[in-house]
């Protein structure tokens, strides 16, 4: 299972809407067959895995990641296949979310006689999975939060230079760490001031994730960095209703998909964004800044998981701050999070936080 | 040696003016005797080695973590009492640096014809006596910055609520390293605002760290805290020539020490507080904020060693600023340090950097 685990977590990033879901054939102590969902969801894990193993297959117990579907979509439903293939034994952590999943996949085999066993490593698999049950039951993808620090939480020097605080190792990591997400998010004060492109370079990825950027009157430059890649890597743009319908149109020309969204106050509604990225498939977003985006995910309790990469040099006081306002006023009202991982990249200190579990 | 080293340590913080030593005597691969400095720098090492070995310490190995003395102090010499005892091998890493010694306590041994090797775990001996070099070599301690942050850098709410950002395992830490310094230090905003006892508690410590302040005119409360328990552990003021008399009467009478220092604009110069420190023999010192004096300390290139503890916890920008201002404009003047260690302590993290090795 643990490997099931793993080969699934290999499709992160690539494989929404859907689940990135692994699958492993074992027949008479040997792996007879792996596979894991393609990119773009299809083919999914346990055809990939049955087609490895051919004959093998007959008779053997199929390790997944999660409950195979049971429904006729772009492809046959994967119970069927397992079926079909004589596996005798499927053992899953546990079933399916999606409404037109959600238990039929196990009762088909069961009902083909074949043998369903769940629970296993279920809390490891939730965590693979998170984004895509999050956008199944709540609507909205799943955060990862990243923040680029100086010991004393800033972000670039009084003057505004930050280029680099952190060492090319942990700016590699944050180009692999894009890599296993569907989409790139950043505020449009990080788009307008740092005109970044947001891709991830030199890792031989041959799918870009989306970059999104949260912008209520589309103020971004129209031939920046992001304008003028649009048509090869995809640019979302989450604005208010009442952004310019010039400028909505400008973006469509550039290739940019637009969703518009709900204000509150004069900012956008930040629910309102993760819904319409929840709604246009996305289950997996890693937000890169900047500090006002930042804190408001925070104070809505949008952060799923939040990436400190703390370099060993100090801004002081006048230094532009890593997070913006959070209008709080007891210690009791901050978010707190809870320490999942601790490495040292390069000269720098990775730390991973997470929701503490209630 | 590296018991040596180890014994030598359990004395940091009660020995100064003196080093912090320890001492192991082998005979035929056993230990016979194990020493190190006793509180308040007397007796040294060796002769509590010797003691405990008597006779057996004739034909064996002295491992010591600093050159032997060689002057007639309160005590007689250490190498006489080694000569004395019949030891036949001295190891020591390197020859003390005090000007009183230097080398003359190896030829003192050697004349008697004992066996003197030196170079053995040179490092690790040298950062253990940091402070006592530095005090012999430059005149000032060593200083060991503590910051505890939240994971935006900061030590408060906007309120001014700080109690408690870290958790109870890592504040018994800090316990734990006052006790291995000398002294505590805080700025008088910090002395002011939080009015803190700064004594080791919960640790069963038998003797206190000195408590030192940082104040030009000696702007503290005389009802504090401090001022109350000044005769039962010490209070050390540094302040400015200028001070009103008054006060500095006012100070002494309650039990404090005054330390004059001179000015750099309308601040205490930091290296006059530094000397005036060292002079009065302090080798290591532990720095506990607030943020103005860690800013004063950073910028001037004096911080030995940072502790970082950082908490699971995001208080936003209008939360107080861990670090002072520090009028850095480019990332090339900010001071970079090295990442020694990091650790979890309960539900904080607590990362150790030091001044790179040029
Ligand atoms: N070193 C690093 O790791 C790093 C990473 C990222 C950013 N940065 C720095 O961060 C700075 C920009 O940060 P920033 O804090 O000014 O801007 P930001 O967070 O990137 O973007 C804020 C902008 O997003 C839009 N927005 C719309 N709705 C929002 C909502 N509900 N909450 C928050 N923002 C919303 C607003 O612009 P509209 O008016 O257009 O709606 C707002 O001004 C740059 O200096 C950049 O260099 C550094
Ligand atoms: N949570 C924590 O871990 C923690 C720890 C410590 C402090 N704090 C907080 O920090 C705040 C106080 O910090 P702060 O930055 O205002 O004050 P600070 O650093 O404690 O003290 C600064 C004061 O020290 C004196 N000083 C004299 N010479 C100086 C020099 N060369 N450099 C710097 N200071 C010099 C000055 O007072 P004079 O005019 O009297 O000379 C100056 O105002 C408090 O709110 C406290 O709660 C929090």
């Amino acid at each position: 299972m643990a490997l099931a685990l793993s080969l699934g977590r290999r499709g992160q990033g690539n494989t929404w809407p859907n689940p990135a879901v692994g699958c492993v054939l074992v027949r008479e102590g040997r792996i007879v067959g792996r596979g894991w969902t393609q990119p773009g969801g299809r083919p999914h894990a346990e055809p990939m895995a049955l087609r490895q193993a051919g004959p093998l297959a007959r008779g053997a117990t199929a390790y997944v990641s999660l409950e195979p579907c049971s429904h006729y979509g772009q492809t046959p439903p994967c119970a069927k296949a397992l079926i079909e293939a004589g596996v005798a034994r499927v053992v899953a952590p546990f079933a399916d979310l999606d409404p037109r999943v959600e238990g039929r996949g196990f009762a088909m085999l069961r009902e083909a006689g074949i043998e369903v066993a769940t629970g296993l490593m279920t809390g490891e698999a939730a965590r693979d999975l998170e984004g895509f049950f999050l956008n199944r039951a709540q609507g909205r993808p799943r955060i990862t939060l990243k923040l680029a620090l100086s010991l004393d939480g800033k972000i670039a020097t009084a003057t505004g230079e930050s280029q680099w605080i952190t060492g090319p190792e942990a700016r590699r990591e944050v180009h692999a760490m894009r890599m296993r997400h569907d989409a790139v998010m950043v505020g449009a004060g990080t788009a307008r001031i740092d005109d970044p492109s947001l891709t991830v370079r030199g890792l031989g990825a041959k799918r870009q994730p989306v970059r999104v950027v949260v912008s209520r009157r589309i103020d971004l430059p129209l031939l920046g960095t992001l304008a003028r890649s649009a048509r090869e890597v995809p640019v979302w743009i989450c604005h208010g209703r009442d952004a310019d319908g010039k400028l909505v149109s400008a973006w469509k020309e550039l290739g940019a998909t637009l969703i518009p969204c709900a204000l509150q106050g004069r900012q956008l509604d930040i629910l309102s964004v993760m819904q319409g990225l929840g709604s246009h498939g996305l289950t997996r977003v890693f937000c890169e800044g900047g500090g006002a985006l930042a804190a408001t995910l925070l104070g809505a309790d949008l952060v799923d998981e939040l990436i400190v990469m703390s370099a060993g040099v100090l801004l002081g006081a006048e230094g532009r701050p890593g997070l913006g306002a959070m209008g709080i006023d007891k210690l009791s009202e901050a978010p707190r999070l809870t320490l999942a991982e601790e490495r040292r990249i390069g000269p720098d200190m990775m730390t991973r936080w997470t929701r503490p579990t209630a």
